[in-house]
């Protein structure tokens, strides 16, 4: 006997699974995907769960092996648990119009993919056991309403056919008998449609519609392992990083009916508000209707709490249940439940997708209800939630002041936070197009959104919808993405094909800007300035990202290559007094980065910059850097009194001289045009000016004349900056506060540069401390940005005291990109086509780029075991890098102040081995 | 008793100093200087070595250790020295007027370096042992010329008393007393000239002359020692490669005179001819005079051959012993040799220096003559050799006219080899700066040349004087670094004063052009063209390079990292049919490189590259793209014929498009010109091609769109050269030429790069053989020019069947250098302030580059064992840049076709472990 490979689980059969799957939950997860996983954890909690099995992931993968066939032994397991179903359901059959047994096959994959793939329900109508059903339930109305469902569905799913062609004639059918709503179509209506919608499976088959239930079901089935390759799931795949090899389950549930009369309803829920976290039950629900009308926010749906009144004793048990799945499953709920005739059916359960505020909000009172660990609570957050608490708000005085002036222009449901100011687009692919190509900010408007509108979704500020509730596909989409969204403003009238939208009279036309608050729900005409939210305020949020830096620090980590034994610190760039004191109150250990040429622009300075630069001989040069001295060590003392005690790396000037110089382009063509107009006024001066910067001219400045070259070139540069320094670090220290400056050489690409120049400057760090009469320790050390300094870090470090990795310079170097030209050249094209997973500036590269950094930190360690190595170009923010950072045993990483709380929490996770 | 340490050897005590070197020689010439341990080898080989003792390297650099003093017990065993010189000198001792012993002390490093250090002669000498003297000699006229030397030379050497203040004395005291040269001085004339000398002494010193001998031994030893930290020393070290720490000895040798009279003299000589390498023995000697009289090239010598006359059994012995040295030393030998009263007395004999045409003729002879190996043969030749010896000669038909002409300006002494067209400069500093700051082609003029003019020297192309002979300072410093030399053309009357020379009543003036040939002697007016010598000509070195590629062609290499088991393979990189020709006459196994750029840039092709790149449609560019073919087809056609049997590298379009375009800043200036004068004719197309020439312009287009990155942008270009390069072989394959295309993948970063355009171009491949009817193997790979590249090479060789390191490129991203850029802007200057060894375009940076062509080879080979690897870059053809290549394991070099016989001897010493 041919032992077959076992393919489907009833939900009753759960220990075998978990058995079959070494007692390890997440490989059930994997075998039986969440949702029929989940329907069978809940069956063994013994709650109400509709009698099912599922088709394993397992059998999808092998569906797609064998060319899209079920393989051996699947169909027969199928066959054999419709026979189970008949025992577990008191002797309902398939296709018997005596006792029919409906089902509902739905899609599973191991991650939660909403709406991404199919699902279809009531199959097992057919003309016969429709007759059976209105006999059995003496409901016509409900029996046609169900089988034209399942036509529909049917012909979408299975078929391709375009849902236009149902909806459409639906429409005019109700517009002709003067409907305004479903609810008032009647039995002999709905059998109408549905001799339509027969027709139109006919017309596209040149068939009639299967009436053996049991083709039913193994269409759909393989419909939906289809559906796993579709375009929507493959996208959002992409966007969501699910691997392509998991494979989708498929749930053959026995029906329940939500529609079966004013005793009945459908419903989703949460176990805690998933805008805001709030610990309360929270949802919708739809008397007399079927799950689909819900989630598609088709119809407006009531508040859960309602159904207190409305079925007060199904209410009391779905909160019983909620309670129980929270403690069972140890996080915030979203379950759907269907009452049929006042009887509860649990149709899912999982872990609710939530706002980064509700996400964060809910771990730290489920540590303090004692539910989870401080270490489980900093796991769950992702750190682009953190980046979104910090996200923008918009001015609450201008915000007060557009709604005393009337413009607020509609509003909605708050789904999904944030404040986004945009020009308006009514669909999917010109939002995409307008970001992509004119990068523009838009907000995409839609009555409603479906999966084919993901992509104009993810390049929108903000989507408003006219239609659809807190859980209809734009809102969770929307929440999921981090994108600020509006839904239901029901007063918006919205004209697609005319491309505007009008609301008390007020046009509003493609290209216009709005403004859309996702906090409150409303929709303001025009653009409201935004403001960076308060983070001292986000007292969760605090408490969070103290419990990661907690982990950090006591962290242990093995110590390979001398790497440290605590956790990667986080350490800020900042340029001036203000952004350090934010960075400070960010949670920043330290600056890893002030870029001391920003100063140089400012516009008192940028003269005496331009003087030195042209200056004939050492002594006019001087002079302009004498003059530049006190302001650039007020600069410094600034920053040194706002990281009292903490370390300041200051980086010496960087950038070629030519960038502080008027134009070469703009220069030749205002020679040139005063020549041919034989203009002599001022021409010397032109003439005078296009020779120096012709001299300075560079085919490649980005390797040029810069850094440390420009410092061995031109050495009286440095030496005013170090002079600055120390001179302000000492004035501080005689205040009392603690210094520790770290002078950074940048472009560093050979150790006989620092045997070159670093001598002279410890000199005068060593004079200024003389002079002022006051001791501090400093540190010289090294940026690396330039591929040679990598591979010859071990050098490097006999002179350089600490390490700093430039992986923007870095990135360039590494892969030959010019950072001024790729991105609009080729760079994006090809994260498009796939030929780089990610665009290298914003994730490091690991392959090449991060084995560069692995090795110089471990080689450079090799020289001097208390290197202090760190990365200060900007994946110094970036989650996916500072991983990377971690496993190459950097001290810490530096970002932008904004970035701090996010590589906080992402430097925990590095510890925790997220 | 403290057992001090030995620092002195006599020469008779050479035994003792290769026991303490256990029993190596090279160590001894380590110990006792090259000089030192010759005189010490010739002393046990028992030829007439007047008696001596060396003092140690070791003591002078413990002289510097210890502040500039002589370490303990040396001058103890100097004096015990000094003892044993009285009993082999015949009881002759220092100061002892009745029998004065008198000495030179002569510097010698380990490694000869002519002239850069000091000697002084005549040691010994005061005014009691000059009295000694004369009574001895019956000469007063030979002792107080001897005397007056020492002064001089003492006040030189030891106090750094400018020369010039006892020549100009000289002169004057000739002319004033009518004398035309030295041996019309008297006695009482050079009594004189000794009275001021040593008046000369006093004003500079504030004391007498030291007359006690024993100070003056250890005042020249001292000053020996510190001439080795000299200006000159230290420059000639950096020029030569030589450590600064191994020190030099310093040999005390027993004076004897050449200066006694016409039955004395003194000469240098070689064993073969040092300028052809003819096996005859070959130099000049003086009557009547001391060594340096010949050295220096003050006067006139006579050819060695006329001391067959007039000192027969001298001469006869000479060439005895020259015979002798030669068989034991197993090199030709260059000698220095005094005659005192018809007595042969041996000074030195060394390996001599001599042309690269004679080094190869003197190894090839050698090898034939049985006294070296062919080994030993090839490993004597430098590359730098091999290299002058196809150098540009002059055009014979146009000398010829030229000489015809009366264009012949002066005639000299054929002193060092080659063909220099130059302007003329009158002393070392223009001459340098000339060439370095106006890249000019210099020939240095002077009367003579010593050592401080070696800077200008190695600026020039070509040297001329008008004194000194085939041994004097300019002659043997041409040599040695290959420069083109004529000496002694005494006709030249040189005003360096005016910076002008006359000659037959013809003015050059600093600034004229000058053709100096080094292999007549002649001197030219203007500008005489050159040409590349017939390398196939060149029967012993053909010999030589036969030997070289035998020595790599059965070497059995290690074969870490998979290397290949036999010595590198030379190959060229050649673009045209008539270069591969070249190439594989000069040896080349293959062509390593064809640019396919290159024809685009030619006069028909251009207009059609401008019309494809402008092109506004795919049609427009392909219709372009299909004019271009067939001259594609051909080029490559010639170059598959050419080489017959070897492989051929072509790599696809490499650089950006704007570089077939006008320049930007050009447009910028003619459009603004036409605008403000308003001319519209012509305007609009102007302004066209500059917003073309704007859209393609790149910030930094050396890390832009080129490469391979432009062959997936469009991918029409790549597929029409594929299509050329296939068709091509297929055309050659039928005729039965035996086809090897490799086609290379440029600027390769990322594996995807490839698994985007590789199958594609594959596909081309196949279907071209097919519609051909014909089959041959191809391959495709990858240039690794990426720093990227190289740290993923293990994905690389997925796919890439060949790797070609792209250096050029290669060093500019590793070290963050734009070539365009940096040599002008800060390279030199580095590499002169010795923060960089050497320029990095020049020689491969073995830490850096070098440390990821290493990585690269053998982290692709573990991917794909049989992963052929090289070098393309302009390192191919670089002797230390070819070591480098074969210790990283790679399979060839390929370099132009002019370098390659160079390429092959060091692909050889590589091989040999040189």
């Amino acid at each position: 006997m041919a032992s077959s490979k076992r393919w489907v689980y009833l939900f009753t059969d759960v220990e075998d699974a978990v058995k079959d799957c070494g007692n390890e939950w997440e490989k059930v997860r994997g075998l039986l995907g969440g949702k029929g996983a989940n329907l069978a954890e809940m069956t063994r909690l013994q709650l109400p769960v509709p009698p099912g099995f599922t088709i394993t992931t397992e059998a999808c993968n092998a569906y797609y092996d064998q060319g899209k066939k079920f393989p051996e032994g699947c169909w027969d397991q199928c066959l054999k648990a419709l026979e189970v179903l008949k025992e577990q359901t008191g002797g309902k059959t398939l296709g018997n119009p005596d006792n029919p047994l409906l089902v509902s096959c739905r899609s599973g994959a191991r991650d939660s993919m909403p709406g991404m793939m199919d699902t279809v329900l009531n199959i097992g109508l057919n003309d016969v056991t429709a007759e059976g059903m209105v006999k059995l339930t003496g409901n016509a109305r409900f029996v046609y309403d169900s089988y034209r469902r399942l036509v529909e569905m049917f012909g979408s799913v299975v078929y391709n056919i375009d849902d236009d062609e149902f909806h459409h004639y639906l429409k005019k059918y109700k517009e002709e008998k003067g409907y305004k709503s479903d609810p008032e179509m009647t039995a002999g209506d709905w059998k109408d449609v549905l001799a339509f919608y027969k027709s139109v499976i006919k017309k596209h088959l040149g068939k009639e519609f299967p009436q053996d239930p049991l083709v039913q079901v193994q269409e759909v089935s393989e419909a939906v392992f289809r559906s796993w390759n579709g375009k929507r799931a493959i996208d959002y795949r992409r966007a969501t990083g699910i691997s392509d090899s998991l494979g989708t389950a498929v749930n053959i549930v026995a029906m329940v009916f939500g529609n079966m009369g004013e005793d009945s309803g459908t419903g989703v829920a949460f176990t805690r508000n998933p805008a805001d976290g709030e610990r309360k039950f929270y949802g919708d629900y739809l008397l007399n209707a079927q799950g689909e009308d819900v989630v598609a926010g088709i119809r407006n749906t009531s508040k859960v709490e309602e159904m207190a009144q409305s079925l007060p004793e199904a209410y009391k048990q779905l909160l019983d249940i909620a309670a129980k799945l929270e403690t069972h499953f140890k996080d915030m709920q979203d379950i759907e439940f269907t009452i049929e005739r006042k009887r509860l059916y649990m149709l899912q359960t999982r872990n609710g997708k939530r706002t980064a505020r509700a996400a964060v909000r809910v771990a730290v009172e489920m540590v303090n209800e004692g539910l989870i660990t401080k270490e489980v609570a900093v796991k769950r957050i992702a750190p682009k939630d953190v980046d979104t608490l910090l996200h923008p708000q918009f001015d609450a005085e201008v915000q007060k002041k557009a709604r005393a002036e009337g413009k607020v222009y509609g509003k909605g449901v708050n789904a999904s936070p944030g404040a986004a100011v945009g020009q308006v687009y009514f669909d999917a692919d010109t939002t995409e197009k307008m970001k992509k190509e004119q990068g523009k900010k838009c907000i995409m408007v839609r009555p409603f959104t479906k999966p084919d509108d993901v992509h104009g979704m993810l390049a929108a500020e903000g989507i408003l919808t006219s239609e659809g509730g807190a859980t209809s596909h734009a809102a969770v989409v929307a929440r999921q993405f981090g994108v600020c969204c509006v839904v239901g403003a029901a007063e918006v009238k919205i004209d697609v094909e005319k491309h505007e939208m009008v609301c008390k009279g007020v046009t509003v036309k493609e290209g216009d800007w709005i403004s859309v608050d996702g906090n409150t729900g409303e929709v303001f005409l025009g653009q409201i300035p935004t403001i960076t939210p308060d983070f001292e305020k986000q007292a969760e949020l605090m408490t969070l990202l103290k419990w990661a830096d907690e982990i950090s620090a006591s962290e242990t980590r093995k110590g390979e290559n001398n790497s440290p034994k605590r956790g990667l610190m986080v350490w800020a760039n900042a340029d001036y007094p203000q952004d350090a004191r934010r960075a400070r109150s960010y949670g920043a250990q330290g600056i890893g980065l002030c870029r001391t040429e920003h100063m140089f622009f400012e516009q008192v300075r940028l003269p005496i910059v331009q003087r030195m630069i042209l200056a004939k001989s050492s002594e006019e040069r001087t002079k302009a850097l004498d003059e530049l001295l006190p302001y650039q060590r007020s600069d410094f003392a600034g920053l040194f009194e706002a990281m009292d005690g903490q370390p300041v790396i200051i980086r010496l000037i960087d950038p070629p001289l030519h960038e502080f110089l008027p134009s070469l382009e703009t220069l030749i063509e205002e020679v040139a045009t005063m020549k041919a107009l034989k203009q002599t006024n001022g021409l010397a001066e032109k003439e005078e000016m296009l020779k120096n910067v012709r001299a300075l001219h560079e085919q490649n400045p980005m390797m040029g004349l810069r850094g440390v070259r420009l410092s061995i070139m031109m050495p009286e540069i440095v030496k005013m900056q170090v002079r600055a320094i120390m001179e302000a670090a000492a004035d501080n220290a005689k205040k009392g506060i603690t210094v520790k400056p770290e002078v950074m050489i940048p472009l560093t690409g050979h150790v006989n540069e620092l045997k070159e120049i670093q001598p002279e400057l410890n000199r005068i760090a060593e004079e200024v401390m003389k002079a002022k009469g006051v001791k501090f320790a400093y540190k010289f050390g090294s940026m690396i940005e330039i591929p040679r300094a990598a591979l010859t870090a071990s050098e490097i470090a006999s002179l350089a005291e600490f390490f700093s990795f430039g992986t923007n310079d870095l990135t360039q170097m590494t892969f030959g990109y010019s950072r001024d030209d790729a991105e609009a050249s080729f760079l994006l094209q090809y994260v498009e086509k796939g030929i780089l997973p990610k665009n290298p500036f914003q994730t490091l590269d690991k392959d090449g780029v991060g084995r560069l950094v692995k090795m110089a930190a471990a080689e450079g360690r090799q020289t001097r075991p208390d290197l202090e190595v760190g990365i200060c170009g900007e994946h110094g923010g970036d989650p996916e890098s500072i991983k990377i950072c971690y496993d190459a045993g950097l001290n810490y990483v530096s970002c932008s102040p904004f970035r701090v709380p996010v590589a906080r929490l992402a430097a925990a996770h590095a510890a925790l081995g997220k």
